[in-house]
This record gives structure tokens, C-alpha cells and sequence, in this order.
């Protein structure tokens, strides 16, 4: 997505290590208009694979889920890391190695709104080592729901997320995807 | 708004002490629909107060502020509450008390996307004590914003939380507000 791409080149940082900062429109401050565009390419893009659900992981993956699940009619649910107080005592839990936290977070789901016959389209922001996504593809199969795409904001494709989630056997697709990063040169694949 | 009082209606529930569960279309799941008409609606409420930029915090407000951006063509900033390594070492912190956590926690947001100039719309998941709103209230005026509006989806008018916020001085308005919570019967204003 070349409005996205444009972004990333005029507001990104290299922060070093692999991070990229994307705070002025994805991780503090949020573009909705950009967020809604992104959805609107999610739907294009994930039309013909029968999803009924998405699946996101807060905090991030919520703006760019809800406005997917917009523009395809369904609903949203979005991984807690701590459980509330509202959720019944018995849940499914997996724990994800994050990046950008140096240590395992843990993705909660209720199991009143993941079920089987759930058909789930994960959306997030990035896709970096697919440590994320594939707690929530965990959480979902546990659950006995079907995966049928995942869909990121940015990729950095140098981290080899991708290959890891193919055993998934799903269609995966990002609207950015960085092959490297270098001083302060951002590169798309 | 009747669509947000007929969801409370049909799938909140009252878990006692105060608690209104509403984790299938806001908390945990979310309803994209519902909250692009919530959006739609704080964006026609809060047309004329000349706001330039959303403030909310993370993670329930995050889809309301998206769409009510999206409506009024403005950014969105959400106030973390564990402080990424994307932010920069020097940053706005404020505690609040978190009702359903029992116990403080952080509200922190860059001076990168929140300074002065900036005329503030505060967008939120509810309106219960009034904690977590005086919080952005405060970050936004140490770093010398002007806040000019406060918008919430659910309020508990039993909690008080106006009477504490009128003190700030701005519109607050409430998309459902609820006066009492009786067994399975919840009451609006």
C-alpha cells in the first residue's frame, strides 16, 4: 500500500536492533485515516476467504482490526496480555515471546467470543518474528476455530515471521514489507 | 444513543460491585459497527468545540477514539500504561486509580504528539469515577494543551465521575449513562 509505504519513509525511525518506530501514525498516535484505508485494503485483499471473525492482539492490532472488520461486517476480538476482571475464570492463555519487550507476554481470549466454527482472520500491525501472531493462531486452534489469513500493517521481512508462519498454510499478506533497514535508509521488498 | 442502550440492554451484565460487563462489543470483543455510529455521534456532538486532536487511553478506548477520528479528520493519540521502547526517555506520567484493577496505574504519553497548541477531545471507553479521564486531563495540561471537550461511550452516573470532571470546565457527554444496576436490571438516565 504506497500511501502506507510513503508513511513509513517520512515518519519511520531505525531505532537500532531492528525497531522501527512508527509512533507518529501506528503505536501512540494513531492516522485514522490511514487506519481506515488499511482496512479497506485488508477487505479488498481477504474478501474470498469466508473469515466471521478477527482476531487481534492489543494494543496496537485494534485500530487497523476495527476498521478491517468495517469494511467486511465482523466482529473484532482483541488478545488481552492481562485478564480483566470481567472474564470467567477459565480462559485460553498462551504465552509470546515479544521483541520489543525482551521478555514473554501473555495473550488471553475469552472463550465466550472464540469458539469453534469461528473462521479467523488475523490482523496486527507488524509482523516482525511472528512470535505474536502465532500465539494467536495457538489461541484460536485451541479454541477449535479456523484460520483462514493473516494480515499485518508492516513487515520486516529480515526477521523471517513469514517463514514461520507458514506452516499455517494460510494466505499472508502485509501492506508494507521492509527487507532492511540500514542507518537511516528504510528498504521495501 | 438507542443503538448503544439496546446492546447494554440485550448483552450487559451486571457483575456487581459497579461492574457492567460489556466484553462482547467493547471490552474484549468489539462491535466495528457500533462503534463507527458511536464515532459518527461524538463527532456530530462535538462538532463546534474546535478540537485538533483525540486523546484516549489505552486499550478500550482505542476503537471509539479511532472512528470518532476518522469522523472528524483527526489524529489520535492513546496514553500508554507500560512505557514502550519506542518513547523517548523523557516523558508525561500520571497515576490513576484503576477501578477494576484495584490498584494505580500509569498513563504516560510522549511530549512528541501531545504539546501546547494542541486543543484536546477526550474519548473513552466509560465514564465510572472519573479516574482515568482527570489522568489524561492532567497529562494534557502539564504539557500544555487545552482540553475542550469529554466523551465517553457508557456512564455509571451512580460513580460520580461528573461531579468531579465539571471542574475542568468542558461539554462531557455520555453516549448511554446508566443511574443504577438492580440484579439482571440496568437503569438509564
Amino acid at each position: 500500500m504506497e500511501l502506507l509505504k510513503e508513511r513509513i519513509l517520512a515518519e519511520g525511525e531505525n531505532l537500532g536492533g531492528g525497531i522501527l518506530k512508527v509512533d507518529s501514525f501506528v503505536n501512540h498516535q494513531v492516522d485514522p485515516d490511514l487506519m481506515n484505508e488499511a482496512g479497506k485494503e485488508f477487505a479488498r485483499i481477504f474478501k474470498d476467504v469466508g473469515a466471521n471473525k478477527i482476531l487481534t492482539a492489543e494494543i496496537s492490532g485494534i485500530a487497523p482490526a476495527v476498521t478491517t472488520g468495517l469494511h467486511m461486517g465482523l466482529p473484532v476480538v482483541f488478545a488481552r496480555k492481562h485478564k480483566p476482571i470481567t472474564m470467567p475464570d477459565q480462559v485460553l492463555l498462551t504465552l509470546a515471546p515479544s521483541h520489543t519487550k525482551g521478555r514473554k507476554v501473555e495473550l488471553i481470549v475469552s472463550p465466550e467470543y472464540l469458539s469453534g466454527g469461528a473462521r479467523v482472520l488475523i490482523i496486527d500491525d507488524f509482523l516482525a518474528t511472528g512470535a505474536t501472531i502465532l500465539g494467536l493462531v495457538r489461541l484460536a486452534m485451541t479454541a477449535g476455530s479456523e484460520i483462514v489469513g493473516i494480515g499485518t500493517l508492516i513487515e520486516k521481512s529480515f526477521e523471517k515471521g513469514r517463514e514461520r508462519l507458514q506452516e499455517v498454510g494460510v494466505p499472508i499478506h502485509s501492506l508494507a514489507s521492509i527487507k532492511a533497514m540500514e542507518g537511516d535508509e528504510i528498504l521495501f521488498d
